[in-house]
C-alpha cells in the first residue's frame, strides 16, 4: 500500500493544498462522490439519519438565554462541515439489531467533537504560519476557542445523560464514552490534527512524505469513523466480534473519505480508495447481507 | 453580599490585575493562606492526597513514546498551577465513608480539566489584546492548543475506565462524568473563563463591575470545586443529601479561593471570605464532626 500512497503524492495535482473539508473544491468533489455512490433509497436513508441527528442536536443546543453561550454553540456546531461518522454510528447500531435512538446521543457527540476539532484547527494563533479563514468569523477567537472547548465535555455529557437505568445499559454507555474520549484524544484525532497542522508548515516542500496519509487520514478521519462504527455496534447491543468488525469497517470508511477529500477525483487516489473499499467490504461479509447494502454505500461508488 | 463585594472592588489595591493562579504574587498569598490555615496533621493529610493524585497522574501520562504526544501532555499537566478541587474530591469521598481509590480517577480528571483550561486561557490568539506569558513556553501554540484539547477527553476516559463491574458502580461513574462534563462546559468553567477574558478587555476601567465576582469566581473556581465535592460524594457512595451538601460546600470553598487568589490579604476580601466560610461550614454540620475537621480546613484560616 505504501507504493500506491507514494504514487498519489507524486501525481496528485492538488496535493500541495492543505486538506480541509470546508474547501469548496473538495466539497464539490465530495458531493459528486456521494451522489454517484447512492441509490435513491440509500439517499433517503442517509438523509433521514442526518436529519434526525440535526433535530436531536437542535433540541440539545437551542438558541436560548444565555445567548452568549448558546448562540455561538449552536451556530459553530451547525456551521462546521459535516462528517459521515455520526451517520455511520447510527447505521452500525441498526445493522447489529439496535434502534437508532440508542445511538443518537453518541452520534450527536461525534458531530460536536468533529465541529470542535474543526474550529480549533482554524483558530487564529499568533505563531501559525497562516490561518485559513475557512468559515465566516462571526464570533471572536476567544469565543471560538472556548465554545469548542465546551463542545467536548458537552458531547460526552449528552452521551452520559442518555443512560437509561430501565434499559440496564450503563456499561455500554460507559464503553461508548471510553471509545469516543480515546478516539478524540492525543493519540487519535488530536494527533492526526497535529500531524496535519505540522505538515502545513512544509507546504513549500515538493510532494508529501508517505507517512502523511497514514498519520493524518488514518488518525483523523479513520479514527473518528472507527470509533463511530464501534460505538454504534456497542450501543446497539452488538457482540464483541461485531463491534470489532464495524470498528475496522469505520477505519477504512474514514481513510477513504480522508483520501478522497484530499485527492478528489484523481485516478491515483481512486486506486487507493478501491483497495480500502475492498478491505472495508470484507468486514461486512458476515452480517445480514440484506441489511449490509445501505451501510456499504459509504465506500461503494460507481466511479471505481 | 452584593454590598460587601462592591466594597472589595472599591478598596482592593490589586483589583486592576487579571486573576491568575500563576501570578507569583497571588501564589505567595495563596501559600501564606494555606500555611496559616493548616495544622501539621491536616497538612500531612492534604500532602498525602496531593501526592497520591500526582502518582496516579504520573502513571496515567508517563513520558513514553510517542514523545510528541506524551512529553507535552505530561509537562503541561504538571506545570499548570494546582487547584484544591481534586483534593476536595478525595476528601469528600472519604467524608461520606468511601475509600480514596474510588475518587482517584475523578480527582485526576479534575486536575487535567483545570490544566486544560489554564493552558487555553493563556494561548496566544491573534486577536487577544495581550497574551500573558505566565509559564515557560517550551511547546509551540499548536501543541499547547491540541494537548489541552486532548486533556479533556483523556480525563473523562480515565474516569470512564475506572468503572469496575465487580463493584457495580457504573451508575455512579456515569453520574460523575455528567457532573464533570457539565461543570467544565459552556455554562460552567468555560463561561467563567470567558467572562474573565472579556473582563480583561476592560482592564483600563476603574474598578470592576460587581457581577465579575459572581460570574468569574462563582463560575470558575466555584463550579469546579462544587463539582469536586459532588463527585467525591457520589463516588464514595454518599446519599443525595450528602452529595448536595458537599456540592454547596465545594461552591463556597471555590469562591473563597477565587476571591482570595484575586484579592489576597486585603481586609475587605477577608470580610467576604468570612461570610462564605460561615456558609460553607454550615453545610458540614450534619456530618461526623470528628471527620469534618480536616475537610473544613479548606475554608478555615487563622487570619479570619
Amino acid at each position: 500500500m505504501a507504493g500506491a500512497l507514494s504514487s498519489i503524492t507524486r501525481c496528485n495535482p492538488i496535493s500541495h493544498l492543505a486538506f480541509s473539508t470546508s474547501n469548496p473544491k473538495h466539497q464539490l468533489l465530495s458531493r459528486r462522490f456521494t451522489a454517484l455512490a447512492m441509490s435513491r433509497s440509500d439517499h433517503s436513508y442517509w438523509s433521514s439519519v442526518h436529519s434526525e441527528i440535526d433535530t436531536h442536536l437542535e433540541q440539545a443546543i437551542p438558541i436560548k438565554p444565555p445567548l452568549v453561550v448558546y448562540e455561538p454553540m449552536h451556530h459553530l456546531a451547525f456551521d462546521a462541515p459535516q462528517t459521515s461518522a455520526p451517520a455511520l454510528c447510527i447505521a452500525a447500531c441498526e445493522l447489529v439489531g439496535g434502534h437508532r435512538d440508542q445511538a443518537m446521543a453518541a452520534a450527536s457527540a461525534l458531530r460536536l467533537m468533529h465541529a470542535s476539532a474543526f474550529i480549533h484547527k482554524n483558530l487564529p494563533l499568533t505563531h501559525r504560519p497562516g490561518t485559513r479563514l475557512t468559515f465566516d468569523r462571526t464570533f471572536g477567537p476567544n469565543i471560538e476557542l472556548l465554545t469548542a472547548d465546551g463542545m467536548i465535555p458537552f458531547g460526552l455529557e449528552l452521551l452520559a445523560r442518555s443512560d437509561d437505568p430501565d434499559q440496564n445499559n450503563s456499561d455500554r454507555v460507559l464503553q461508548a464514552i471510553v471509545e469516543i474520549s480515546h478516539a478524540m484524544g492525543s493519540q487519535g484525532v488530536m494527533e492526526g490534527l497535529y500531524n496535519e497542522l505540522e505538515h502545513d508548515k512544509s507546504d513549500g516542500e515538493e510532494g508529501f512524505p508517505v507517512w502523511w496519509l497514514h498519520n493524518v487520514c488514518r488518525k483523523k478521519e479513520g479514527t473518528l469513523h472507527a470509533c463511530a462504527g464501534a460505538c454504534g455496534a456497542i450501543l446497539g447491543g452488538g457482540s464483541e466480534e461485531e463491534i470489532e468488525k464495524l470498528r475496522s469497517y469505520g477505519l477504512y470508511v474514514g481513510m477513504v473519505q480522508g483520501i478522497f477529500n484530499r485527492f478528489g477525483g484523481n485516478a491515483c487516489a481512486w486506486k487507493e480508495v478501491k483497495e480500502l473499499r475492498d478491505l472495508a467490504l470484507k468486514e461486512l461479509k458476515d452480517f445480514d447481507q440484506a441489511k449490509v447494502i445501505t451501510i456499504s454505500r459509504l465506500v461503494e461508488t460507481k466511479v471505481l
